[in-house]
This record gives structure tokens, C-alpha cells and sequence, in this order.
């Protein structure tokens, strides 16, 4: 099982945070994952995510890094956040054990509401655990400013999360042509049938 | 016949996919081809395209690769696409066998019509083979988060299918400098005549 | 004068053209030139610009290359076109012998005026040429779906020929960390003073 | 400590420039630095930040360096440029020396707001120095084609400051199919509890 990263390096800490009074977001890309095919194509094998981390205040400026709670925004989900107009609202729902004997014992949702004066959204987390008996909710007031960020970071990042950069990088010419073997793109055109 | 690929890989395999009851449809881009000029300039020789591809369910989430319908939008079909607004529509008709023998045997249209709520599109593929006496029609319902991804997915692409990434694309200075030859941009300024 | 051009193959030929009964119009980016200082720094030298050429038509679908009528957009005037709403109107002025002996000979105005129907826009060059006492117009209907992909591949285009993608451009980190000398970006803070 | 600066060049010099009557606003990027943590990962140091300069004029066209007022927005303060509609203001408070003796003896304030017929803004900046005894403001009108050339060039350069294009740089896969060691990026997942 083959994987080409695609990242140069093991691992990048640059995340976009928002702290406030109590708790504090933090967001990321996580790229996806590729397979090497026996055809020598390169498929996505896990897919690319917006990861949403959420941090209960414990004091002033203090966070409690322990008590963070996750949420993996999907491509879709990413475009339902940067299209969401000044009075939209949205709500995500997942089962982090889906399809494990687990499936149900845990669930988290996301919401993302607007304030009522139009100069920011409220963004909450909710889980819910049955196996561990506890029901957490977070939620952090995010502004105007702070969500054009997001919404910016995450319409530059996301042609990246769905892998879709790996069809636009270019080798410089200069490198293609002294390859022993230059080949076209395969091409599954719409004249193919 | 000088082909540049630009693609470092033979094939990518990251299209966008939305699964639905009746059909799926998966997009990606093809970037276009290249030829070298004698003059040593590099022209576009075919032009890129976004695929949109079509698969009729056969059973709950099972889709029928072989009864697939392709669909390739020009640059300008994904300028109209991606500047859509929520209760525009348009439709765009394809002959895959102008210029030939064929020609006006094969007619596909594909129409992209809004919800009458606002939230989202419907997305038609009608193919029309008087070759092989058969009329196709297969509809993909689509959420305004879908189609944000598809609108910001596809601006990033655009560039990319049009071959302007090549007017774009740096070497790092330090590779530059190291070159024998260093040729200024061949300028072809509104002050030449 | 050291000229590095960013460029790695002497000349591109992608622009974006759309052709109509009485002329063609044909777009494409030219990237700035730079100059190395003596300090080492990097220096924008020649500004990029968005280069627009019109042909006038002889034919069906034959257009005269020798008439060909340039004008070049500055970063500004590209800022004013992908700012355009549906019913906006602008225009521009250009002296292409500005700071010559012929300053003042030779006028060139833009103009881009909405359709009445709102569905895109005429794009006009008009030439007064005292010296060859010519007077020349050339107009173009440009759709909204191809105003759409002027305005995507414009704002792709613009940090380009700005030259801000040398601001942004990354070597992999494992080529920085072989490097003899790793410089910090030289930074000229807010707090310099 | 170890900096990887990213930059494969000392110092890039590509302001974006308005020159009025009575002063010139110059902006430009600056890129974060990063740390590398003993883990291998590579963590942004020093923020990015984008940069305002701003120059009075001291005759037609001449402005005077030495009087330079400089203004860094955070990423979150560009998040509310870009997003600033038509008739939208927006004001931010800096003070340079925080965090250091002189705390609260300089006030820096920048001020965006819009022209009363809505074809551009007032950019100002204002500076009291209470360890100087100098109040200086200094106002640069900014044309709404200026201003959208900022707004995509904001847009474009955002996240290279926040460090995020360090998330998506990828190596062609021939390089990486080559290193000795591939290691798959670091997964820190929703699912990781």
C-alpha cells in the first residue's frame, strides 16, 4: 500500500485560532491521502478534512488542551460554511464510530448560527456520549472578521483537501522534457463512447 | 509532435462525487494539452475541460459504471456555471461527433435548472443517439453546499483547464540564476506598433 | 541589469479569445520583470499587465491579424473590470507614446458598457492615431459566462503580474534545510521605528 | 532555532502603491517564520502579517521615506478589510510597544471608511506618540478599483501570512516516490478519542 503525502514535511502547526472568553477554536487542513494504483494512477485513498478543535476555558487566556473535542468537516460541509450568508445558519451531524460495533454510542454536531445583529456567528459543539455518560457543548463567538478568515483560508484550502492540486501541479517544462518518458495525460474524454 | 504534459503523475484519480437515489455525478478537471513551436514557444494544443460524469443507480447506493454519460464543459460553460446565481438556470448542447461523419447523430444538452426553494440544483444529462435509437435522461438533485464546492472547486480549476498556471508558474530564483541562459519574457506590449 | 524572469519557458501562447461577427477579442497575462539590487533584494522593474488584443473580421470566422489593436491593463484597471457589477460601466484612457516626442498623437480609450439585458457587456477599443491620421473602433459582445471566466482568470491572474506570488512562492523544506545559508526574511515590521 | 524562512529569495520588493495628492499608502505581504519543534514539525513563529506603509507628500509626486508611518495587519484584520461592503467601515487599534516598558506611549489607529457616493474609501492613519509629543494622521483616498485590487490581493496573499500554503505545497510525486523514507502526514483525526 503505497502513499505519496504530497507534503514535504512530517508535519505543519499552523492553525487559524480564535480564543475567547470560554473556549477557544482552533482550524486545519488535513490534506488527503493517496493510493498508487497497479494502473499507476494515483487515487485519493482518505479523503482531505477542514479539522475543527475546541477548547474549554480553565482560567484567563488558559485553555485545556485534555478536554478538546474534534469535529472533521467534510468537502461538502466546508462548502455549506463558505457559502453561508449573514443570516444562514447550518448544522452538521456525525458518528465518529460509524460502522464499528460502537455505531450510535457517540454523537457530535456542529452549529453554526448567526448573531442576531448580523456581526458574527455563534459555532457550537455538542457531544454526546452514551458509553462515557457525559454531554459536552462548546461554543465559541466567532466575528465577521474572524469567519471572512475561515472563509477564506478554507475556499483557498479546500481545492486541496479534495485533492484536486494534484491535477493542476506542473513540473516546469525544462524538467519534462529531459524525462526519458513524457506522457500525456490519459485522457477519458467525452468522445470516449 | 511535442506533448508537455505538465501533469507529474500519468493519472489522478480525486473527482468530486454526489451519490444520489437515481444517478450520481462525479467532476474533474482535464488539463489541456501543449505543443512545442518551432519558435520554442509553448501553444495550447488541446483545450482543457471540466468531466462531468454520470452513473445511473442500479440498486441502493450501486451505480452503473458501464451506462456512464460524460459531459465536457469549456472554459466559458464553467464561467457560466460558477456565476450562477440561486434562481438562474442554463443549458448547454454538445454534438460529440461535430466535424465528422456523425455529425448531428449524437445531440447531449445539459441543463442546470434551481430548486424551486432556493436550496440547490438540478443537474440533467439528456443524450439523444439516433445511431443507436436511444434517449437518455438522467437528473442529479444538488444542495447549495454541493454546488459551493463544485463553484469554488471549478474557479480554482479554471485557470488550470485554460493553461494560464503556465504564464504563472515560477522557478525559484536561485534555479533561475544558476541557468546558462536567462531569457526575458518575450514581450508582446500594447506599444509594439 | 539583471532580469530574472520567473518565467520558465521563453513564451506561453494560452490567452482566452472569444470570437464574434465583427471582431475577435483575445486576453492574456504578461508577468512582471524584476531586477536584482545591489543589497540582493528582488525588484519589481516593468509592471506586469493584462494584455487585450482585438482583430477585426475580413470573413466568416477570419480575422486580420496585421490590424490587430492592443491595450494593456495596468493592476488597477484589472481591479476596476473584476469589480464590475452587472450594470456597471467603465472606461480607461492610454497615450502609448506618454513620455516621447509623439506624447499626445496617439489616444487609446477602453470602454466595457453593460448590455441593456444585463446578460454581458460590449468591450470597445477606439484608436486616434494623429500621426497616421487614422481613427479606428473595434467592439466586442462578451457574454456573461465569458465575462465570468475574465473575471476568475483576471483574479487569478492579478497577484501574478502584481509579482506578489514571488512573495509567496515556497522552496520544499528539505531543499531550505540543505541550503548553506538559511536567510529570514528580511522584515521591515511595524515596529521598525 | 531553527528558521525555515520559505522564501527562496533574501528580499522581495512588489508593493502595491496608490499615490495621492497628500500622501502614498504602499501595502506588501510579510510571511510567517517557522520554528522546528525537536517532533520534526515544522510551527509558525512569527506571524505573518500584511504590511501598510504609509508617506507623506512633500511636493508633486514626491513623498518623503523618512517620515514613513508603518501599520501590520493580523490575519484576522485583513479577514475585515476584505470582507468590508460598499458602504461598510471598519477601525483598528495598534499599540507597538505592548508588552514592553513603554506600553500605552504610542497609539496607532487605522481607519477605513467610505466615500459618501460609495466609489471608494478614506485609508488613515493615525499616530500619537506620547514619548515623541507627536500626533501625525495621515489619509489616503483609495479608488474602488484600487480597493478591489487589494481586496484579491488580501484575498490571495491571506494564506500565505496565516502559514497555510505550508499545509498544501506538494512535492512532484516522482520526488517523492524517490525519498528514501515517505512518511504519511501526521493524522491528528476526529477520531483520535
Amino acid at each position: 500500500n503505497f502513499v505519496a503525502t504530497g507534503s514535504y514535511s512530517d508535519k505543519i502547526v499552523a492553525p487559524y485560532s480564535v480564543y475567547k472568553g470560554k473556549a477557544a477554536l482552533s482550524v486545519s487542513p488535513i490534506l488527503p491521502t493517496f493510493t498508487k494504483l497497479d494502473s499507476g494512477a494515483i487515487k485519493v485513498d482518505r479523503r482531505g478534512v477542514m479539522l475543527l478543535k475546541f477548547f474549554p476555558a480553565v482560567g484567563e487566556r488558559k485553555y485545556d488542551w485534555e478536554k478538546r473535542q474534534l469535529f472533521a468537516l467534510s468537502a461538502t460541509e466546508v462548502g455549506s460554511m463558505i457559502s453561508l450568508g449573514p443570516k444562514d445558519s447550518c448544522e452538521f451531524f456525525h458518528d465518529p464510530s460509524m460502522q464499528s460495533s460502537n455505531a450510535g454510542q457517540v454523537r457530535k454536531s456542529l452549529s453554526i448560527k448567526p448573531h442576531a445583529d448580523g456581526t458574527g456567528y455563534f459555532v457550537s459543539l455538542s457531544v454526546v456520549n452514551n458509553i462515557l455518560k457525559t454531554n459536552d457543548r462548546v461554543t465559541v463567538p466567532v466575528t465577521s472578521a474572524e469567519f471572512a478568515v475561515m472563509r477564506t483560508a478554507f475556499s483557498f484550502a479546500l481545492p486541496h483537501i479534495m485533492g484536486w492540486d494534484r491535477y493542476t501541479n506542473q513540473l516546469p517544462a525544462s524538467i519534462v522534457e529531459n524525462r526519458s518518458k513524457v506522457v500525456p495525460q490519459l485522457l477519458d474524454s467525452e468522445w470516449d463512447k
